[in-house]
């Protein structure tokens, strides 16, 4: 999607390194973070320097090739094994989104069919730039099935950041209203800042500012105030992980948004290539929660008079707080599920009927 | 309540000044504003240096006493005519707690009962101070009445501060934690941050530190979490108006967490002194709500590392922000109002019934 009016991904192989937008910068600060390694890559998401689940999951992929291409055993089975330290690596950076554990596993096993390190090597390298491609394709055809659900007008909520910047381009949530925004529809976004870490405030505005795209920030307390004055038509969230029975496990807020939603008769579509859906987990009691530190919430990053990025403690200095990064929306609460496929209901047969 | 150790009321009558703690640079500095006639005590109340209801109204109350007691006017009719100004000034600085119009008729009536100027002005005087005083102990009775819903080792959650910063002492929904911590019950408090403002992470953590009651802050975003997951027994909060109706005016997001509470089967109760209640507004439909400028959400006040108070921008720098600074809580999210005479149901009978 346009960054400065110029097309951009969120990872991409370049010459000798992966290339990330570093999203801890922005949107104060546009940069892009060279990982030479699939160490370096872990570390990117083991930092947030990117994150959302289809970018995890991409940015997982091509980790899996570069541990490919830097390993140096000729032994094809010291290779494998080499490959399966770096996977494990790769897969302990972040517990709770299912698209990881996919590419990953998806890498692993185009890398497995070969029967020589180096065409392997090669198999890695085309199997991670593949995965990229399709799940950017992937969630541009979420934004065509999305589409169908905004009117002229329509003013929707989102939380968190389900953005290009939260996949490989187009993003989830997002896709459908950059789609309505070019068939003239001029939607008009609320987006939940989303406290802690503000990927509403700092990443969803900077695209939909990028994009032209009307919209207001609001605290997330006020989601539920503007769904009861009647100012909210329809609610747009993305997935990290979604169960077998429907339930999707997604940014913290996202159950409280979805409860209100329903209690102001407001549809409430969550959207997900078919990589979240992890369909070994029968029910969103059995996804991992991820706890992050407390200092995500007792500080707060952002930009001083000097136009200076800075850190600054807005808690009391004696309290301490904690800070579950996800939360699971039962199924119950969900109009559907927007996939690259078509929309579905959040049911257990629906879902089985999607992967045959 | 204990700062420090010491007892401190939020605001009092001290020489030749009006004495109120500085909220706004609380929980960084504690200060004392000095506001020495009742236009700069207006401002004190518009620009958040005293807020919540209770301690609203009893600023107020003290701000028409100083009026009286600068106004020059000899002629009793033009003293009344300045009153009244005054008393304009006063009521327009903030549009939703009841408690400031209640408070300011109040003191108004017993200076009109007067007969000559300098036995108006001592009323005046008497009055406010009567008001303050009244708030006081009416908020401890709330506290012995709301004590009785918390059981040994109660958790226990609350939005925004109405702790004793909030009021003029005791607080209202922190005051039955204060009862039940003197009790030996051991409540451990789930604080939300309440953005925009933060007066959870800064005043009621601030507050809590104080009397060495367990805490932790969490994002607004993850009451429903710890919610469903039973990590919640009973929610407190305070109220800036009641409707006749028992619908309930408070800080923005406790229609959130009401709802998210009636999900997830959880007693939420609302503490407020008979102060608070509008008996002439029927419905929350007709409670006024405070837009406030969308700069508060845009930006954070905090520490930085050399322990300098700071202001930073958070959100995206091209985007704007919409700041409605409270919610309505229809009455059938309501378990129960605690108030000074005892707990009601949020039911108009219950409301008449409580004022005949």
């Amino acid at each position: 999607m346009l960054v400065g009016g110029k097309n951009c991904r969120t990872v991409w192989f370049g010459q000798n390194a992966l290339k990330l937008v570093n999203q801890t910068l922005l949107p104060f600060k546009f940069e892009t973070f060279e990982s030479k390694n699939f160490k370096q890559t872990a570390f990117a998401i083991k930092s947030m320097i990117v994150r959302g689940a289809p970018a995890i999951g991409a940015t997982g992929a091509y980790g899996l090739a570069q541990a490919a291409l830097e390993c140096n055993e000729t032994d094809l089975n010291k290779f494998f094994a080499f490959i399966s330290t770096a996977k494990k690596i790769l897969a302990g950076t972040r517990p709770t989104a299912f698209d990881l554990f996919h590419a990953l596993n998806f890498v692993e096993s185009e890398i497995k069919k070969s029967g020589a390190v180096e065409s392997a090597k090669h198999a890695a390298l085309i199997a991670s730039q593949n995965y990229a491609d399709s799940s950017a394709k992937n969630c541009e055809k979420i934004g065509i099935f999305g589409n169908s659900l905004i009117s002229k007008n329509s003013k929707i909520l989102t939380h968190c950041n389900a953005g290009w910047l939260a996949a490989v381009d187009w993003g989830t949530a997002l896709s459908p209203i950059y789609k309505a925004k070019r068939n003239g529809k001029k939607p008009l976004v609320f987006v939940d800042e989303t406290r802690p870490r503000l990927q509403g405030a700092q990443l969803t505005a900077w695209e939909l500012s990028q994009e032209k795209i009307s919209h207001s920030i609001i605290a997330d307390n006020s989601a539920g105030y503007f769904m009861s004055k009647g100012e909210i038509d329809l609610c747009l969230v993305g997935a990290d992980r979604i169960a077998s029975n429907g339930d999707v496990a997604n940014k913290i807020g996202t159950f409280e948004k979805a409860v209100l939603a329903k209690e102001n008769n407001i549809p409430f579509y969550v959207a997900a290539p078919s990589t979240t859906f992890d369909l070994n987990c029968e029910s969103g009691k059995n996804i991992p929660i991820e706890e992050r530190n407390e200092n995500e919430i007792l500080f707060v990053n952002g930009l001083n008079e000097k136009n200076e990025l800075k850190k600054i403690r807005i808690a009391s200095p004696n309290s301490s707080a904690k800070n579950p990064a996800f939360d699971v929306t039962p199924s119950k609460y969900i109009s559907g599920i927007i996939t690259e496929k078509r929309i579905i209901m959040a049911k257990e047969s629906e879902i089985k009927k999607l992967f045959r």
